[in-house]
């Protein structure tokens, strides 16, 4: 069981009553589709945050916009929370019912609704998940890029502003998400966004739906944009002697405007226990692991020059792949990281970092913070899609430990104070959620949170979407 | 003198009271810097939109950050509102004082404050040109990609969520501002966005300023993505027996992923207009304009694929242009096709259309306007770009006929409806402004255009910024 919230980072817990009236006509309305098992509610009342506070009082599975919005309707009738649920993924206690409520379960609502291969686009319901996509339209030629490394639900990937590994390339959520189908917190259905690739016709409420971590609306409905599948991939993996080598290679890639799809840092202490995990039998060294997406020319192109590059900063044992086999087999590192690293102490929580630098300042950021954790003594790993200047740092802490906790929290607390005054922010890819309530103060200022307060108190009055998210009201 | 606004499109002027007693307070605090002179208040009363309402009351010439909060506090004082200026080149009626009010002329901040050239960003403040951007940045190496014809200011094209020639390869406004700095409509200043090139951190408030056409708040500087400036540049031109045939060139260019970076289209009765105006002597024919962007490499292969593709669907007379002068001579012709198309009509005024739809629906939603317009009689430009799906009309009227007034809205009317049916926006990249507020409830619904409101509301309780546009209250 996780450790509690200490109190210094969840504001107040302020549980409020669920009617039993409001349980009963959910009943009547959704029948079984309605639970109240303390296992559903349970399974449903955390995430992948290292936090716990009591489960929501039910969980509705909707399976249509409509379901969706009957539940909104019901639940703001009585003024009760209702709190969108995915597959679970949030790093950042986003799906935690810390004001009691309802959960609503969009995972049913897995269809991809249509493919307009003609126009790059996809729409499909929020509880389609990214494995789930690709696998779906693989037949078209087509592939949407935005991988936060968990199989999560693109509805939940909006909510969140995900990216990911793909994201030095294709961007971010932020970047491919045409159009939404949003329920307000009257239940109301509007939509935001067009088919058309741009648009000036009034407020970009798709991107302030992006992000909102279901504190403005229930995304119902997505349009996406799409890619075609690359005509030539190549990966590789190349060694460096220090952290800064590779941050150097990586930052001269970036600044000479060379297209890589991937570029992703693992610290030689993450590769050790990477190959304790999986006997991959690799240098246990500062990694940079590349992907290279376009025409055959132009992918020997781009690798002939971060060769180069990497040669330079001391780079060595460049080992290259073309065929999927090859580079599932050196992206194993990567995608192992974060189980190698819990596994490595069993019993252990990670408590995951998610800072983003100018990319100038990557070296700053990265280099004390390890300095760091090595002296706090906790055991940690450190991965990074280091092409945008976002990197983790997962504290590998004893969840009965508070004072390991305090340790960590210490440490976060330092990162972020650096990142911000290196001009960057607390959170490229995770969300705020419980924990970063005070960094986003300390990163957007009081102003700025003010006027995000302000909009959710004219959008949602009876405060009912995802209470206690990303400010406290 | 430009005809008065339909009534139709205009909702009901409202002009409010400009008491005498903030004209003496901003006098006090101004000094010369605040005018009432006729002919500023008049220069900053109009725009490029065929619109006509009486000038505001004063012209505040800001110099500062300090400068506009203060102005912006001293007419929220008195309620009156305030309209930011920054050319004058918007083609939507956005800098019609038509509630009255206090014009606030930003032209004087136009300092570019900092290149981070490492970090490929600029910041500025919003008086700033595109032009004088590029020329004062030129020394880095790199340079700011948006182009939307006029040498409009930075904080002009946020505020109208911009975008123009370059848009499909390096995106618009909405993808490439990371920061603001923005004056509220209590004349407080805030921050949105960091120097990070993602974050999750909150409400994208960045965005919801951006597009927001000055009724959320004042930009007061700005953060922009910068590029390098590609290794090799090639231009090129190709003629087409159709416009279906450049259309659909570049369907295929696009869904192919070729990384083109313009691809304007001008049709053959425009080009005769160009031709009449500089004595060109081209073809008057459909005619696709290119610009490839990247190493020497790519480029030769990304143009040795659109020549491929183009002679697929009839296209002849290919030219290429790989120097900056011969690239000069073939873009002339775009350059020119406004002012050719005006000057062949003396005393017309040109109403602009700006729908953008899905690509694969381009020429539908090309062809059936032509045929309209050909049908109407009315003289017409008619460029495009078509790799975004986004293409302008320009209706050639004698502003005293209010018969060809009438035919051109009508005109536009069925193109927009026709671009809403095909899944597309009324605006691509002018904005809403006075013009098109029906045709906003139109493509985004009742419940989207109130949440807009709500939004505004919220943010400016007394209506005081650019009010009358977008939605009315």
């Amino acid at each position: 069981m996780n450790a509690p919230l200490p109190g210094h980072l969840l504001p107040e817990i302020r549980l409020r009553e669920t009617p039993p009236a409001l349980i009963d006509a959910l009943k009547a309305h959704f029948g079984e589709r309605c639970s109240t098992a303390l296992a559903v509610r349970e399974q449903h009342g955390r995430d992948e945050s290292s936090f716990s506070v009591p489960p929501p009082a039910a969980v509705v599975f909707a399976e249509s916009t409509a379901d969706v919005s009957e539940a909104v309707r019901l639940c703001g009738a009585h003024e009760v929370p209702v709190i969108p649920f995915g597959v679970g993924s949030s790093l950042e206690g986003h799906l935690l019912a810390v004001e009691g409520g309802i959960s609503i379960d969009l995972s049913r609502m897995n269809k991809v609704l249509s493919v307009d291969a003609d126009d790059l686009l996809v729409t499909l319901q929020p509880g389609v998940t990214r494995k789930q996509l690709n696998e779906e339209i693989k037949h078209t030629g087509l592939f949407f890029p935005i991988d936060p490394g968990a199989d999560a639900t693109l509805g939940g990937m909006c909510a969140t502003r995900a990216s990911g590994t793909n994201a030095v390339r294709y961007g971010t959520m932020r970047e491919n998400v045409l159009a939404l189908e949003v329920v307000t917190a009257s239940g109301e259905v509007i939509r935001t966004g067009t088919k058309a690739r741009k648009s000036s016709a009034g407020y970009d409420l798709t991107r302030l739906m992006v992000g909102s971590e279901g504190t403005l609306g229930l995304i119902t409905e997505v349009t996406l944009r799409l890619y075609p599948l690359p005509e030539a991939i190549s990966a590789a993996i190349c060694f460096f002697p220090s952290i800064e080598a590779a941050v150097r290679t990586t930052i001269q890639i970036i600044q000479l405007g060379i297209p890589i799809a991937r570029v992703e840092l693992i610290d030689g202490n993450t590769m050790r226990m990477v190959n304790q995990h999986a006997k991959l039998g690799l240098r246990e060294e500062p990694l940079l692991l590349m992907e290279f997406h376009g025409s055959p020319a132009s992918v020997k192109e781009q690798a002939e020059s971060v060769q180069e590059i990497a040669a330079g900063e001391g780079g060595q044992a460049f080992e290259w792949a073309s065929t999927p086999e090859e580079r599932t087999r050196l992206w194993t590192a990567r995608h192992n990281a974060y189980f190698a690293a819990v596994q490595s102490r069993p019993g252990c929580r990670a408590i995951a970092t998610d800072t983003c630098v100018p990319i100038s300042r990557l070296a700053d950021a990265l280099l004390e913070s390890v300095e760091e954790v090595e002296a706090s003594g906790l055991p940690y790993f450190l991965v990074g899609h280091v092409g945008d200047g976002n990197f983790h740092f997962g504290y590998l802490i004893d969840p009965n430990s508070s004072q390991e906790r305090r340790i960590a929290e210490e440490l976060n607390e330092k990162l972020v104070q650096r990142a911000l005054r290196l001009g960057g922010t607390c959170t490229g890819e995770h969300g705020i959620g419980l924990h970063k309530m005070g960094f986003l103060v300390d990163e957007a200022g009081a102003g700025a949170v003010q006027m995000m307060r302000t909009i959710k108190q004219a959008l949602d009055p009876k405060n009912i979407l995802n209470p206690g998210k990303i400010f406290s009201l």
